[in-house]
């Protein structure tokens, strides 16, 4: 029904995530009509994305790619803004699953370290095992850059948590310190409504309050 | 936080119909990390696409741009597969209002004529009025191609409606038939979870029931 060059584009869109085939179908009815600026401008934008913007080689962020020289980085070596600023504390690192998290842990402005994305999970049932996470990087990354605490930013899920305790374990040997963003209550929330696991770790997570005297 | 080339993405992205900001970024990341492929098909195909795909000259249905000779129509003409297909009855014309409406149709199977797509729909809120609607347009096409009958398959919906009571004025004097689509419960619908305005549609819709001798 669709001329074939459009049926073309459907099948595109719906590979983006949680795109199906209406929705793609939604899309492509759009670009191809009144939207015909818009396919332009993103063609363009899209066909150049590959070659302006990367994981950053350092900590898996998205960064620009500048020439080599400008960046202070080597010439294989495409650095992100945070891994450029010198204001940061290097020593300081947060290991997060996906960019969508540390951008969430930069929004908190309570990180002032570097990051590292580790890109997936432990997962036993989409069968990614220990091998699959890029251990060896991060212990590499922490040795050269000198790292004195590791701050374990998985998701509180079971992934996340089985993940974060891998990790704990795999890095004890190298005398850093470990340490898991805290689980519990979230701000606003409601303890009549919270499921009993985040209850039980904000009670078995409690911390001392100190009362000024 | 993202680098610049991402935020324009964002932009561009979050134009789609249907697709807020938080959306946006999750499509532009995905495309800046694992799917960098995904960018680069896509981005040729949209560059592409306006001048690929059109609306259809004569109908307003999407079609293949093709070398004017081959496609029987004139230079300046576009013509959809329907609008070429020479088995269609071209004394039937069914009015919608988009594109997907128009697609709808013809997966039902239940038209053997041609189409004319409105675009818009009288709107007194969005500030649309009959000097708005193709009604010019529309009457020319139906002298040219010497229609016989004009189904009008706007939505059932206030909008939709109006639109549909306008064109069967203007039409009139035309002197061919003007039908509108029937209204009421659709097939395998509840009455019971019916709203009013559906099931009075049904009833003041009702047809006799021819019983075989």
């Amino acid at each position: 029904m669709l001329p074939g060059r459009l049926r073309v584009l459907v099948q595109l869109l719906a590979r983006l995530p949680g795109v199906g085939e209406k929705t793609a179908q939604r899309y492509a009815l759009y670009l191809a009509g009144e939207g015909s600026a818009l396919a332009r401008d993103l063609g363009a934008e899209l066909s150049s994305l590959p070659d302006r913007v990367r994981p950053c080689t350092r900590c898996g962020n998205l960064a620009e790619v500048m020439p080599a020289a400008r960046a202070g980085g080597t010439a294989d070596e495409t650095l992100c803004a945070i891994c450029l600023d010198t204001r940061r504390d290097g020593s300081l690192l947060c290991v997060v699953f996906r960019v969508q998290d540390l951008l969430a842990v930069e929004r908190s402005g309570a990180m002032r370290g570097r990051y590292f994305v580790l890109g997936r999970l432990l997962s036993p049932l989409d069968g990614t095992g220990p091998d699959e996470l890029p251990t060896g990087r991060l212990v590499e990354r922490i040795r050269a850059d000198g790292v004195k605490e590791v701050i374990l930013a998985t998701p509180p899920s079971v992934d996340g948590e089985a993940t974060a305790l891998l990790l704990a374990r795999e890095l004890g040997a190298l005398g850093v310190r470990v340490s898991r963003i805290a689980s519990g209550v979230p701000h606003g929330g409601d303890l009549e409504f919270s499921d009993q696991i985040t209850l039980g770790r904000a009670i078995s997570g409690r911390r001392n309050v100190d009362v000024p005297r």
